[in-house]
This record gives C-alpha cells, sequence and structure tokens, in this order.
C-alpha cells in the first residue's frame, strides 16, 4: 500500500545506532516512506532511545517509541546486576562464542512488533540494520534465521495468507563495518547522532564490543567517527 | 533445566479462555513446573487478564502479566472503533475467512516474548493453547505456523544454535472445541473461572465468535457451561 505521495510505505527498526540509520537512509533512498520503530526495553541507559528519536527526526520519519518490559532479563544489557563484557574478544578476529550482551530472543520480538505494525498500516517491507559480519555473534543477526523469519510471516499472517507476503529487508547483513559506513556517508546518514556503546555515561566506553566493532569501522574506512568530535 | 523439585519448566501463554487453561492444566499434568505468561494488550477488557490471573493462581503456578502496547491497533479486539462482529458466520462450518478480531501478528509476538522468558530460564518448553479446528480463522492458528516458528527458534535463539532448543507445545491444535473440554474436564481445569467473549460487560454476550465456539463445544461435550450458572 502507498501512502499519499504515492511512496510504498516501509517499518524500520531504529535502534540509535550506526547500522539501524544507514538501513533508514537506505530504505528513504529506495523510495520507501518510512515508519521508524524504536524499542525502549530496558537498556542501561536512554541515550541509545534518544539517538534513535533524533536520528528518525533528522530523517523526516514518523517515530514510535515503545515501551517493553522483559522481567526476566537474561542479558547483561538489561540486567545490572551482570557486567557488560570488555574486551574478552581479541581484537579484529570474528567473534564466534555468543555474547553475555545476548537478550534472549529480542530480534525476534522486535521483528514481531515492526510485522503487526507493517500488517496494520499496510506495508509490505520492514528493514532491519541487523549485521553478520562485524557483529557480536548474535543468533539473531544471521542469514538463515531471516530466512526462518520470512516463512514465519508467509505462514502466520492474514498478509501471508492473503499473498500479499511482508518482506524483511536486511541490506546490512553481508557487509562490513567499514562497507555500512562508506555506504552510509554516500547516503548522508548524521553518525554524529548515532550512539554505540552499551553503557550509558557522557561518551562511550571505547572498551565494549560495540565501541570496539565501530571504532574499527571508522579506522578501516579512513574517516573520523563524528560522534567522537 | 529442571527446578528445585525436579521438574522440567515451562512457560504457558495463558490467555484467561477455555483453550488455554486446559493447555496450561495439560502441561501441568505432563510434569512440567509451569510459568504462565499473560498479556495485557489493549483488549476492550480486563475479564480478561482477571481469569488468566484467577486460573494461573488456582493451578498454583507463578504468573506474569505483561502489558504491551500496539498503537497501531489493526484489529476490532482492540479498536473500539470498530465493532466485533456478531454471527456473521453460519454457526457449525469451519470459518474459512480471517475475520476482523484478528490482531496483526498477535500469537508471533506472545511467541517471542515467551521465547524470551524460556531462554531466560532455562525452560525447554513453551505450551499455548491454539486450536484449528474449532477456532476464528487465524492464521496463527495454524500447525503450518507453528513449524515455522520453530525454524526460528532453531536458527534465531542461543538455545537453538547451542542445540539446547525449545519447543512449542501445541497440544490442542487438531481438537474440536469437544474434545478440549472433555479431555479439560478430566483434567480437573477450572471452567467456571475462564472467560471467552470477545466484548466486555457482567456476562458472555452469547453472539460473537468465541462465545458460539465455546457454546457449541459445551453443547456437544453434553455439558453445562459452568462459567454460565
Amino acid at each position: 500500500m502507498s501512502n499519499a505521495a504515492g511512496l510504498r510505505k516501509a517499518v524500520v527498526l531504529v535502534s540509535g545506532g550506526l547500522d539501524s540509520a544507514t538501513a533508514l537512509y537506505f530504505a528513504k533512498k529506495k523510495g520507501f516512506s518510512c515508519h521508524c520503530l524504536v524499542f525502549d526495553y530496558g537498556q542501561r541507559h536512554v541515550r541509545e532511545i534518544n539517538a534513535a528519536r533524533n536520528v528518525a527526526r533528522r530523517a523526516g520519519c514518523p517515530v514510535t517509541i515503545l515501551k517493553i518490559s522483559l522481567p526476566w532479563k537474561g542479558s547483561s544489557l538489561i540486567d545490572r546486576r551482570r557486567p557488560i563484557p570488555g574486551a574478552a574478544q581479541p581484537q579484529g578476529r570474528v567473534v564466534r562464542a555468543i555474547p553475555d550482551t545476548y537478550v534472549p530472543a529480542r530480534n525476534i520480538i522486535f521483528l514481531s512488533f515492526a510485522l503487526s505494525y507493517a500488517e496494520a498500516i499496510g506495508a509490505r517491507a520492514i528493514f532491519i540494520g541487523a549485521n553478520s559480519i562485524d557483529y557480536s555473534g548474535y543468533p539473531d543477526c544471521r542469514p538463515r534465521f531471516y530466512r526462518a523469519f520470512g516463512a514465519v510471516i508467509a505462514q502466520g499472517t492474514r498478509a501471508g495468507v492473503e499473498k500479499k507476503s511482508i518482506k524483511v529487508y536486511t541490506p546490512l547483513l553481508e557487509l562490513t563495518k567499514e562497507q555500512i559506513i562508506k555506504l552510509g556517508t554516500l547516503l548522508g546518514v548524521p553518525y554524529e547522532l548515532t550512539w554505540s556503546c552499551y553503557k550509558g555515561g557522557g561518551k562511550p566506553c571505547g572498551v565494549c564490543d560495540s565501541c570496539r566493532l565501530r571504532a574499527k569501522g571508522f579506522r578501516q574506512a579512513g574517516m573520523e567517527d563524528p560522534s567522537l568530535r
């Protein structure tokens, strides 16, 4: 279904990090009218949510912030009693073990809400900035997960049954962080508004997995990280 | 993972209706230590949530009530501006069209949370009282949807990757309402505590799809519905 301007609608999951910001600008470039969906799921800090809101607003897109509760926690990302792991993995190496920052079924929950939203507004596309190259080893960032989720959409929704299926686009899935940053720079992504650090605080910790992957990306792209200026 | 008493843990989705109550008592009978999960998702009335809480308490199981927001609505079940359909479908006939009470991606969202909960507490089982025989024609109540969701668990969770996969049990999927009620009666399900009507009010409307399916089930089982006493 298209909006008043004839643009196709898409729901875009926006986290405040650089990947989802790039996915949003990619979707816009592809001609989608984007509806941003942001989750407040008990992250350790609100910086991430503010960053997500700011990125969506800069892109000129409506943004919905949903508060969800995961009282069972099960991840250091949302449980203040568990420390955020530091540089436990050697830098530069692809991380294989699933770290303690993995939030049980997080992307499945996020995609389910995005799917509900897309079905309700007649969007046929969902964008998510998942990445399986320079990533933390989360199972819900792998191509095979997205293929499986596609089957759930086809079998478990009205849109799927009525053959108006909704597609999950993962444009960054097989890109390195360097490639993502170069692509985003071409697309005009306001990286200065994004926030990647797993911890809160005034500035990124520089030690957590997410900070290290981001720093590596900017270094390899030969660029300065504008959020550190 | 087992609890202190050596019982295997399960997460059970409890809605307040008779199907999920039967699924809960079935899981208990199978020897699971059940953790009930109830959603407050903007249903038209709180009767359903109160019924779910009462059923879980009667079963002696811990219950978590999660409030989730679906601001895009897209269903007469959660949008007060849309009427609940009445007896639009001829009684006794299997309903094929997807009615307006379908909530976009609802069971996918519910299962995603149940999956997160199960992973966090080390449960290897999720029970849901979905039924594809005497049902309203929802796509997320069909066997093929549950098969597809199984693949998502295998590919998108830590449990799946580590080959400790979590299984979704749908013990009522292929039973008629009559068979469900007879099974539940044997299991001691307190049907007097359950609530099926899509509308609120002091007593069930008797007209909505859910009321009609329930009434048909009790009639065919040759029993009086204890909630109408």
